[in-house]
């Protein structure tokens, strides 16, 4: 599938690097934020891990005459233009109609999608309204591309030199359909390379601004054959290195990149995409470690982001969501005297839940989130919302710290779960470095 | 604020009904798919909550070319202008250049915008590199939006009977920014309503075509004036009702929905955008209720929902997070017969978690989720990936039921906590309206 020019079956007749593609994401409820876009998220970061760029992402609304305009121009534009949504039974489903008039093409009705429809509705013991039959509508010339999760089917032209692809809206129809039948056939006709389009750094506990200029001596050697770009996010900052002229290898891009991981030292935290939780996991795994939780303000998130983890169960016994104080000594055993004399938002309560959570779970590492998420807490002036104390219990030690975050519940509450993670990732980082130099001593002694 | 004529000082000479809203979101981490496009979201709601909705919202490279052309085709096209991102201190932030360059307009350094950078540096005891001062630069006709949380501030220009306004990228400083500064402006200027676009019915537990087709008959009565939308996610389908040509007023909008309403009877969660937890909570608070989680398979996801809701404390007890058959015996003494005899996804384990957790945790009502997200679970024949106990535990009794989910890890945990809420839901308001019986039948007793 990696070639710089396109094979004989190829719609399109141009190198991979010069194809463009563009995302049309259709829907009212995307442009009035009642759905988050996810459909951008989840085909940007396919087609970019298979070393191609969306140049464009147009979200616009359900109104046919919006679509048929907008179709045009981008049609005009892309090699590739994806669509999601519209294919629906309801009423304010058009792309269909829309796209059909811009294709010059006619719809025909498709016996074989109506039977896979009426068969789902059988499956699931409801009843078939009317209504669905207009997803049983094909283009003239083009394929169907059948939904095993749905009953609107994805559509695939190849016309003008381009190709068009609609896929359904709901994500867990869309998700199987591209990576299953969307991706093989783009990378069957040469649109697709087998490497991600850039190298990237994660880095955690370091400003963007920061970053740049600790790194600036690194790109500067560069010259303008590599292309650089951060992303910062809730207490993380992500760096990508590319070279669109092609002038760097990947190779040469990935020696780069380690170049900067070892000027960052610990503030460096992967290549590629792992969360700060699946660090720890893979830092966790390899020490036979074990883990506990316990939040108050963080609410369930700090174990939600390790349970995301396929076969959880080998380094997390659990977590405990604590908002009374009668939770915190039904569940833990803490004693009333702490929590009386300190109040559940302090440095000593910290201490006692992740120590507790640890006895209680049977772990050798325990993280507790304890504070004032807001807006409507923070009861004391020297614990204003925003305040947060983190806990950290582990083989060397149990220890406490403070800290304080603006914004929003949710950004709190991320920023938080984020501070603790890279806490525990840098303890075990430690403690690791610290059994190499361990036995690396002893070795030089025998 | 409310006015169907621009009031003498807007920049805008329409009535507010026809103004043109587009969002350019900017940056390759959007389109490669590494952060979310939070800020459609965002930006969308607060719009649409005040009576407009943004026409499109394109996403596109931080390469300046791109931004120049793009730019160029919105400001002819709308009437509100809103960029996001491109404005940080780093070289891959691009935007301020290339709208200068589209606006014909002048880069000026602003020494009161130098001098907040600076202080935000010497607040956070961090040394300011170089390159935050390209963050000082603004158009010479044109004025700029303070930024509390963050160095680069927003601009804002009136020009060409038209306004654009441009915000930094990270949203814990955007959210601020637009709702202290950027909607009063708009405001200010009649370019916004002081009602929600439209009327929002949410419902849970029936299929978006089935809901088409029970509503039907309430639509067909209207004819072409009331517009209709649907948005289904994970187990519930939202309706919207809304009137473009304005025939149909808000009163009216909001009897059609009543009416929907009482034809779905249970199956109608709420008007507005409430979230089933949140109905819950609502709930729970007005028969003082309080309420107890244990999850294993959703881990941490159905608390997370919980606690997001400002005040939980006052009707969520707390909850447990459970990866071990140890920590289920441990925090909520459960019987190990039962997780030995039947495993842990078993409806008799949920039953036993569920009363486990009322009881350790002093509850009336408790929710437990245990199961197979997958993909690297689901041990058995009868229990594959996607298998899903519930367990309710109310003053009424405590029941199982099992489910079956499809679809990756992430979907079927989101089913499996909007199912549970559901049920809880249902469940609450059957209580309540059984006590309303109750004591109305007590009441013609008398």
């Amino acid at each position: 599938m990696v070639s710089s020019q396109p094979p004989s079956t190829s719609p399109v007749s141009k190198p991979v690097a010069q194809v463009r593609y563009e995302l049309l994401t259709l829907g009212d409820e995307l442009l009035l934020g009642l759905t988050a876009n996810t459909h951008l998220t989840f085909i940007g970061q396919q087609l970019g891990r298979h070393g191609v760029q969306l140049q464009r992402n147009i979200t616009l609304t359900d109104a046919a005459a919006a679509i048929v305009a907008q179709l045009r121009e981008s049609w005009a534009r892309a090699d590739v233009v994806i669509t999601t949504g519209g294919l629906g039974p309801t009423c304010d489903d058009r792309t269909r109609e829309a796209v059909a008039e811009v294709l010059g093409q006619k719809l025909v009705f498709d016996p074989e999608t109506e039977r896979a429809i009426a068969d789902r509705f059988e499956k699931f013991g409801r009843k078939m309204t009317p209504n669905n039959l207009k997803q049983a509508y094909k283009f003239e010339r083009g394929e169907v591309l059948p939904n095993a999760n749905g009953t609107a089917p994805g559509l695939w032209v190849e016309q003008d030199g381009k190709v068009l692809c609609m896929l359904p809206g709901p994500p867990n129809e869309l998700h199987p359909l591209f990576t299953e039948q969307v991706l093989p056939r783009l990378a069957q006709r040469g649109l697709l390379l087998d490497h991600e389009a850039y190298v990237q750094l994660r880095t955690a506990g370091v400003g963007e601004s920061a970053l740049e200029h600790k790194l600036q001596p690194v790109f500067d050697r560069q010259g303008d054959a590599l292309e650089v770009a951060f992303c910062a996010h809730a207490g993380q900052v992500d760096c990508r290195l590319s070279s669109p002229s092609g002038r760097l290898s990947e190779a040469q891009l990935q020696q780069i990149a380690a170049e900067c991981a070892l000027l960052l030292g610990e503030d460096f935290v992967c290549f590629g995409h792992d969360s700060l939780a699946q660090t720890c996991a893979d830092l966790l795994r390899a020490s036979d470690g074990m883990l506990a939780v316990v939040e108050t303000a963080t609410g369930g998130m700090l174990a939600d982001a390790f349970t995301n983890i396929c076969g959880a169960a080998k380094f997390f016994a659990g977590g405990c969501v604590c908002y009374t104080h009668d939770a915190m000594s039904q569940l833990l055993d803490l004693p009333e005297d702490i929590l009386l004399q300190h109040g559940a938002v302090s440095a000593e309560s910290a201490v006692a839940l992740a120590t507790g959570a640890a006895e209680k779970l049977g772990a050798n590492h325990a993280l507790a989130i304890t504070g004032f998420a807001g807006p409507c807490s923070g009861s004391k002036a020297e614990n204003p919302v925003g305040t947060i104390f983190l806990a950290l219990y582990s083989p060397q030690g149990v220890w406490a710290k403070k800290l304080s975050y603006p914004g929003p519940r949710a950004m709190v509450k991320q920023r938080a779960v984020n501070a603790a993670l890279d806490w525990l990732r840098r303890e075990l980082l430690r403690a690791r470095s610290g059994e190499c130099m361990t036995s690396r001593r002893l070795g030089s002694m025998q």
